[in-house]
């Protein structure tokens, strides 16, 4: 059965505390009404410092949509490598084991995709199937995930890579002044995360089921306006509040498995913001303690986009992990509004080789697909 | 087994002809020291009209990227509905018997994906799963299918809907002079078109194997330079003789699967240019008469991006399709440069009902994924 092997996650040098972000929404918006309320929000984030791909001078810059993107080309070549080597390290692989890249990321945009460069650079075979998405936002972690375990469910023993690459300090925008803004330019991180999903045998999360859903009539809550200066995020203030309709959707899909969204052993929650965690921790029932890797992602790298559940999961593996069989959660949310969730059971490369697989297929669930209204 | 079913495709109302290409541009670029060799190398496109979502003359204005965006979205809601449930009818499905969209599109760009609106006015259940791809070009319609291929083997007997939505109209860069730009002003056309993967039953393409392919080194031979102008589209012209490189990767994967990319009982090739088909035609040793569905849509429509291959499948559909058992292969091909290549055999709904699905799945070459080097 697949398994999501050790991610790996590589955090720019560039740091920015929270009291430095403070200070500077103070100097840039001073007299603006809202400037107390944003103050607030962001306190209220738990975002204790961010790291950048440039020093926070020239990220307040703005010197064009052409040359943020050249940047973001200039930035991804350089970073993504080497957490891609260490992501198929963690999983005992070279690049031309991989049949499969599903690169993700929604703070610049090229055509090709970094894929066909990964490729050429890294020894990764010509015939790699590339799944480029943009357009998932921070959804696309769970999203690339989940993408990954159905290609291994189609050809089993196949393995698949996964990158997400978010720099979202190159989205920012000087003159987009709404709340929204102010608080996504204190919330958000830059950062590159990468994981193996293996066919075969590895010690992580064995991809067992996986399910999406859209939040019906919310697409305008989480978008970008796309304009001459680039991406510009906007953010609806309802947003926080979904988790109010995504927690029964997490519940229903583990309930259609056997599973109790309120009873896994772990949580791989996105870290959109506190009260996403804080809301979803309310609706399932379950101690804040639970979501701690989402937690200290957003507390020390802030909003890391699709990145955010890549290392959050590399947080519950430096733990030591969970004991073999443990049941758990991944759940991405982003634009759309969509989730994408996936559950899984934690296993080793020693428990696997000690267990025919055709024995261990035999007694797991059915791979089939959640049926209608499995995510109701 | 999965099985592609007839395409539905829509060109916009407003038609420009070969000869007013050629007079626009000797008018546009009179001086230009390379405007005979564009004039020629239009001339030699073959396309005898193209269709665009707007009048000419608004089509030359660029009212900067942000107008042009949103002008892609206003087209894009406009222009999908009716197409997808043009396919969806001929499928013999309705918007709630899809699992997956697979949107590709690159002469737009939205986050959300316009799948979060397609699920949200279109009436498909709110657990759809979106592949939104925005960065394999040309590329993407081949491998729109093969995704969606590849999803319906992982979780059989469920759907995918393809759509790819192409205005490369909205991409013209009047700045741009260079000889591949001009030539691409005559070459590229606007389209929708959809179709829908059916897991189980249908009348099309079963599709039985596929495969991808880069071309190495060649990622900057097509390419978009995104600007504050928006989209800027780099051709290298050693882009047509990539088909020397291409036709022994065809040729591979037919031969793995104990065919020959020369005797195939219908083509469905990407129509990126009269040379492209022309190569093919040579190296694969075909008589050109075999590529008649795609030099129709070049001829019709122009080149319509990741459409082409829809097209050219509509086109086969409505010469009355080939006899059952026959086989075929369709190739998408784009920046990478990467080759998305599929191998299929016609079926129908009867011929599908009278062989029971134990029988078939056992006669049936295997759905393993072609081993390491199946495209070398």
């Amino acid at each position: 059965m697949p398994t999501l092997c050790r991610p790996a996650v590589a955090v720019p040098e560039f740091v920015i505390t929270q009291e430095e972000t403070l200070a500077l929404a103070r100097r840039l918006h001073h007299g603006h009404p809202q400037l107390p309320l944003a103050l607030r929000l962001i306190g209220n984030t738990g975002v204790r410092e961010r790291h950048l791909v440039r020093p926070i001078e020239e990220t307040l810059q703005h010197p064009g949509f052409r040359a943020r993107n050249d940047m973001y080309v200039t930035q991804a070549r350089a970073r993504i490598p080497a957490v891609v080597e260490e992501a198929l390290g963690h999983a005992g692989l070279t690049a031309r084991d991989i049949d499969l890249i599903v690169f993700v990321s929604c703070t610049g945009f090229t055509m090709p995709s970094p894929t066909a460069w990964l490729i050429n650079t890294m020894g990764f075979r010509p015939e790699t199937r590339q799944i480029p998405i943009a357009q998932l936002g921070c959804a696309a972690g769970g999203a690339a995930i989940n993408r990954a375990h159905d290609f291994c469910t189609a050809y089993p023993g196949r393995n698949a890579l996964v990158v997400a690459c978010e720099f979202s300090s190159l989205c920012y925008q000087p003159t987009d002044l709404g709340v929204g803004n102010l608080l996504s330019n204190g919330l958000f991180g830059d950062a590159v995360a990468a994981a193996v999903v293996r066919g075969d045998g590895g010690t992580g999360v064995e991809l067992r089921h996986n399910g999406s859903h859209l939040v019906p009539d919310t697409e305008d809550w989480i978008a970008y306006d796309v304009r001459e200066t680039g991406f510009h995020f906007m953010l609806d203030k309802r947003v926080p509040g979904t988790m109010e309709q995504l927690a029964p959707v997490l519940a229903s899909l583990a309930r259609q498995h056997g599973q109790s969204a309120s009873a896994m052993d772990f949580y791989i929650i996105h870290a959109g913001g506190p009260r996403i965690l804080d809301d979803l921790c309310t609706h399932l029932k379950v101690p804040p303690a639970s979501f701690r890797f989402s937690r200290a992602t957003l507390t020390e790298y802030g909003n890391i986009a699709s990145a955010v559940v890549l290392d959050a999961l590399r947080r519950l593996f430096a733990e030591g992990g969970p004991g073999v069989g443990a049941h758990g959660m991944i759940a991405g949310f982003g634009p759309g509004i969509t989730a994408e969730v996936a559950l899984g059971t934690w296993t080793t490369a020693e428990a696997a080789a000690r267990t025919p697989n055709r024995l261990r297929d035999g007694l797991a669930d059915s791979e089939d697909l959640d049926g209608q209204g499995a995510l109701v």
